[in-house]
């Protein structure tokens, strides 16, 4: 259990990107104190933290130092190395905790335990060498996609193994550099959405609206509040299934789980989970001027042991969240002039080919 | 002219309170960094920004070290000595502009100066000794407040002349530490409103809905939009005033205009200006939830020489703001738990008594 913090307490936060940065101004509107461990000293989310630790995330002295300074830690993105988050949860509490962070960093270990909730997950299996692939394509047929089980994201580390293509077993495992790898059986789906979704140490649960992604390039470009291709049983479901994870991980966090809508063979709309996110997500920035609360203050909320705020839309307003994803952002001046249109940008130098610069967001009442 | 900036800029804020602090988290949210300039190292704003400078205020290399190195100066509060601005605002764009600051940080200036544009005021004359004062108690009467003609807030520097009261000019004097001060005639009002607006370089101009305002003990307690007690006729007469002072002053970012409400012989209602502040305003803290840009981001908007964000409230909503002060802010976990409230808090340690420690902003829809 963690006790309730007091305003004036620090929040230890890992990872220096546009997340932490959002975190951080949250944590700020409450009169928290922010100090940020991060291994560049160009990371945004120094510009607007008190305290700054420019340090390897396996520096054990500086981690250590670094969890002494506040009264609890969270982080901003999953590939934490396991080490890391144990000296840092020695010390001084841990949200979300290393144990959901080990499960929902492993491709592996998070596919098997969502099935395990009976969720419905695409069909894997476990890949660890070109005899395993091999099995695996004989078994789960193509398409497939072959990932490795750790440290990807945005598309990164993995591989898609379309119908009919002639798969060369060690070629491919030598693409993804001979890593652990799982193989996913490819889900037909008609739509992406995902859930958005807060748990406290005491068990309280509030969810965001879901809402309907789509990807360019395996980047997130834009998001939809209500996410049209969800019906209200269908919404319901979704939020049942993030709750179904957040209490079997025993989650503190705001977490996100994504999922694949399908079409049952009965015409009924199915969800498939395909990820689970044990952090803030892109998916939620709508919630910045869209909610009642913003994603970044329900993780502060629960982190510091506080009540959950009200995840309601803004005026039961529909949302709009467009990404600003490389030279996108040069359109800057455009959405800065358009009435109504909020504007994130996330401090960040190069505008490089796939890097996120910044958001906008449209409520359409 | 202000050359309209990248988002890569930095701004430099003169003043570390919560008006400073807001001002960087604005920025933030644009991309932009910022450097505070303040003279105690406690200062709130400095937890929030990526560039800070502790320093007196009459220090002039540190003053010009910090222009250096900034795109663009503002600052937070009006009791900016003269020669600081000066230095400042010969090395950068100082927004708004030492001229601005001269008018209104003078009671009697600033007094002149909106009459002078046909504007009413309350009846005024200046005071520079007992003499002075006894001449003006006679031409004035009684009831009338003599106040410091420079550094006053919230109450501070004033000294309330009751109606019948037996004034000793001198000792009143003294009790003001004899500086220059102002004798204004007691103005009847029924109540208290302020409009908070932007203006740009250009000429651009916009306005929130003008606000109620209810003091406690001098300061600001609770500020309601829109303002009960003003019809359409004399919301927009409001504005038009506002707008009329911002153009005089040729003034670049936010500004408040507070004005008192009076009911004159034939029934109508009529608007007297009391005072200026040319910075973001207490009166304007609703605009973060209940407005579409905030005060703070439309500041940041017309000193980097962009376009006016969209002044409109947020679903037609109502909005009422209660400022915390002092021990009020021990409340902070009844408001942290109320649906729909939000709670902001400075991040200041010790809530000694008058201090503004936050606010709360509820939107009724």
């Amino acid at each position: 259990m963690t006790a309730s913090l007091q305003p004036s307490a620090t929040i230890g936060i890992v990872g220096g990107g546009q997340l932490g940065r959002m975190i951080a101004l949250a944590a700020a509107a409450y009169g928290l104190k922010v100090h940020v461990f991060a291994p560049d000293a160009d990371s945004p989310a120094f510009e607007v933290a008190g305290r700054r630790t420019v340090a390897a995330y396996d520096d054990a002295a500086a981690l250590a130092a670094f969890a002494d300074s506040v009264d609890v830690v969270t982080y901003e993105f999953e590939n934490i190395p396991r080490p890391t988050a144990e000296i840092l949860a020695a010390r001084r509490p841990l949200h979300p905790s290393a144990a959901a962070l080990a499960t929902t960093q492993d491709r592996l270990t998070e596919k098997s335990f969502v099935a395990e909730l009976g969720i419905p997950t695409a069909p894997f299996r476990a890949v660890d060498d070109a005899d395993g692939l091999a099995r695996a394509l004989a078994e789960l047929g193509q398409p497939a996609v072959l990932k490795t089980r750790r440290f990807g994201y945005d598309g990164k580390g993995q591989r898609m193994l379309q119908a009919g293509e002639a798969v060369d077993p060690a070629a491919v495992m030598a693409e993804l550099g001979g890593q652990p790898c799982i193989l996913e059986g490819f889900v037909p789906f008609e739509s992406e959405v995902s859930v958005v979704a807060a748990r406290t140490a005491s068990g309280g649960f509030s969810a965001f609206d879901p809402c309907a992604n789509e990807h360019r390039d395996h980047i997130l470009a834009r998001t939809l509040v209500p996410a049209p291709t969800l019906g209200p049983e269908a919404a319901a479901e979704a939020l049942r299934i993030a709750r179904a994870i957040a209490d079997a991980l025993d989650y503190v966090g705001v977490l996100a789980v994504e999922m694949f809508v399908v079409r049952a063979a009965d015409g009924r709309t199915g969800l498939v989970v395909n990820e689970i996110a044990p952090r803030v997500h892109n998916s939620g920035h709508w919630t910045i001027e869209g909610a009642l609360t913003s994603q970044f203050a329900q993780h502060v909320r629960a982190i510091c042991g506080w009540p959950l705020g009200d995840p309601g839309r803004v005026g039961g307003a529909a949302v709009e969240m467009l990404n600003l994803v490389g030279a996108e952002a040069d359109d800057w001046p455009s959405y800065l002039a358009e009435p109504g249109a909020h504007l994130h940008l996330y401090g960040k130098g190069e505008a490089r080919p796939g890097r996120k610069m910044g958001h906008v967001t449209r409520l359409r009442s």
